[in-house]
């Protein structure tokens, strides 16, 4: 879990970029052991990210990278460390117990640091694992306050993201502004198909063959926001609705654990409603 | 490519069907190779294929399970012979090419009888295969005009099914009316999302991880008829929309063929706006 | 997961045994749910599944299926019972931990009844969800010694199935011929490719791009039991040995997670070196 | 169609080629539309592949870059012009038309220049297509001399790369040593599984439930070469040596296509026994 420094770079391409890049970091006597960069034509935008050896001074680098890089380049130097996160949940366990038994197992690139949810359901499970639980219920409140209550909880961990595991509750655009680019939510559908509620549902009412998930960070936009991974399975006219439930489970939270891992090792760039992500 | 007899009965459900079906062959003599049923519980509908050895007098084994099964019983006996087909086309080749190279290789469980496009392009290729091809655009006239002389190229074949292998025309009620569950589109798209015209740049736009193709059967509602065989492959950033569409043609032929495979060997039932599959 | 009755039959296939099973049924007032059959032609086997509706008089039942079918019938009428499992370990914890949350939430059509370790490495999570943890080193002891002290834990909870979930000590002949068809193994490789030890680091010096896991029934052979399940994943030039290893815990977890519900769903026969699955 | 310039670059490792490199492209003017790179870190080998625009000095280039890297360095300048290919088969069609329609369509990157055939089987459809195909039958004659009469008709056609397109003959390493790192290989199982003869004859008696397909880069030792891509399907109880066969020719086809696209686009490096792809 040793990990080499990562240096993320996201500005207006020009020729000669990589050239100037590669430079700076060299008489920095830092080895570029992994460099990955994409140009988006149609915003004209360069993205890279790095992973270099050797101890790195983050002021004098990323002064002498803006130095040669355009205006308006936006440059991170990643320490060394553990992100920190907390999960919302509702009532369903496969996600969070999921990614509970990554942590307890050190797989997880992160801290868990709390668990908030709107029953009392998964409460045991997530204390099995000493992990602090949150009931804020939804009910006997409105939106507002419920969600001020679950921000209060929250941001006494400062989480560097949040997870939403099966959270079956709309935040407002208040809230992610709050977070903005740093809520993962796992949707129960191969979005755009079935955005909304109750997606198995009207999956096993259309008769699809494939039935999907999908990790997204989340936007203003119900299910709108940019897309990290997805995946299917196949489902037969002899799956049920619970079946096709019970099988998703396990698409969902196998693609929440690969997005998570791409979020956690900083490999995602978000443009606009879309991911450029270097594997 | 020599067949088994193929029995298919769609009924409603009640105890003792298949009791009493086993009997009536049993009593004449056939073997039963393969059966396969499945009760839909919220419709209370029982369907079975069979396949059956030894020579059919279809009019009396037809007569027998009439007599043992419930009203309303819809039995097919399928004469072992190849079914005739006609693909409709636009410009694009690659299903229609797939189908003609299996064809023109014996394995394909059908006639290819002739190609209709609304556009000259694929007639070199369908002529190479000697596939007699018939050019009707659909300029300098109504879609009622296009449509009569389609149909009127088209039954002239007497098709059991109508392939729209890429055909890029909407067609209208009437026409799918007439060939009621036998019309077969590939829709390049993992429907119901994109559902319409340009699935790819709306999937390109959107930055899906996945892109998919959907083979179903044509009814009154564009793109929402029943489902038969859906794939999908993943994209990538630095995919840009003409490395979709070539990955997509991939999966659209591939799909195409394998749905067609289902359909000619007489697998499927149609269950309002599902497909029941025996496979 | 309330169940219905299961009967199972292997026989020497012959004209008529779908209308003989099938009258019984009815005569005994059963409704037929769901009827798979398979005719093993270069073995002349009939194997049937079904599930049927009401209280089963199993004497009675298997008296009459016996009375209408050949000579040498297998028939099994499985009770509505959870089964018992016991799960072997050493160190790794990616099979145990999928199974004992399955079993915690109460998605495990099984009891584990207790897991044997030949390492404590997992004690302290198997006691988290108070599941009786047994180590027996394999140190100090030879081959019979220490099979007998596994046997010795394995049998006072009267297992239907053991589970070797990433065990990496080869059982004998002598072992595994007390629990015959009943002990099912993941091993990390698509077998036949890299039987044996190390398959990882095996995948890795042979350059593949696809790396699987197998669930199957242990027999003599090592790695050589009836296959159940396989899965694969990709891999790429810049996957090092760790990162193969990684991958493939996902897919070793998932294989045997799937193969484990059809043992338990008594869908699986076998016969010979293959097996049989009624999905 | 139109491509870009591509540079590739094999060299020991060392501090700083990313910057010596990209300095010397921006001071040719070059500006770089993609750069991947990868280290081998147990042959401490350096890789790496760029896309890059405007007119390429060759030699001026290859110069200067020799100047900046190790001894030892393998410098490639790609012209910008279709590789010639020739395609070897025995009597399936599969690959062979697959490679055929594609090139038809101007969808591969190659001339196919020649078709070579032990058998006859496939003289009319090469000739369908204007292809010239060579008889050269294995029978009457010994190895060497069968050799020789391929060796002829191929090398008049200058190929860059030797396609076999399931053609079943054993080549010598004599035969191999001519087109080093330049035969194409289509071998119907997931290798290392069922190296050599009948690889669907040996999956079905073992009872595997994926069937695979490796595209490789042929070398001295039988199937052993450098793996370029791999796919699997699923097979059945219920599928028999025929069906699998048939699921079988359509990865078959799909995996050289694929892989013959890696290649033709100068994606692939050869290390030892592994590729080293940048897709």
């Amino acid at each position: 879990m040793e990990r080499n420094n990562v240096i993320r770079i996201k500005c207006p391409d020009e020729k000669g970029l990589i050239a100037k890049i590669a430079r700076v970091l060299f008489s920095n006597q830092h080895n570029i052991i992994v460099m990955k960069e994409f140009v988006e034509t149609f915003t004209n935008t360069f993205f890279m990210r790095l992973e270099v050896s050797g101890d790195v001074n983050e002021f004098k680098l990323k002064n002498e990278l803006n130095g040669v890089l355009p205006n308006g380049s936006d440059i991170e130097i990643i320490p060394r460390q553990k992100k920190n996160i907390v999960i919302l949940v509702t009532k369903e366990h496969h996600c969070l117990s999921d990614l509970l038994v990554r942590h307890y197992f050190n797989e997880l690139h992160a801290e868990i640091r709390a668990v908030v949810g709107n029953h009392e359901t998964l409460r045991p499970f997530a204390e099995k694992f000493n992990i602090p639980f949150h009931y804020i219920s939804h009910e006997g409140t409105d939106k507002l306050g419920f969600e001020q209550k679950v921000m209060a909880a929250v941001i006494q961990y400062h989480p560097d993201y949040i997870v939403l595991a099966k959270f079956m509750r709309i935040l407002s655009s208040a809230f992610i502004a709050a977070f903005r680019d740093r809520i993962i939510n796992i949707h129960h559908s191969f979005l755009p198909a079935f955005k909304g509620a109750n997606p198995y549902k009207r999956a096993f009412e259309r008769g699809v063959k494939l039935i999907g998930a999908t990790a997204h960070i989340v936007n203003d936009d119900l299910d709108e926001g940019p897309i990290i991974t997805q995946k299917i399975i196949p489902v037969h006219h002899y799956d049920d609705l619970n079946d096709m439930i019970e099988s998703g489970h396990e698409i969902e939270k196998s693609v929440l654990a690969d997005a998570l891992k791409m979020v956690l090792e900083d490999r995602i760039f978000v443009s606009g409603n879309k991911t450029i992500i270097f594997a």
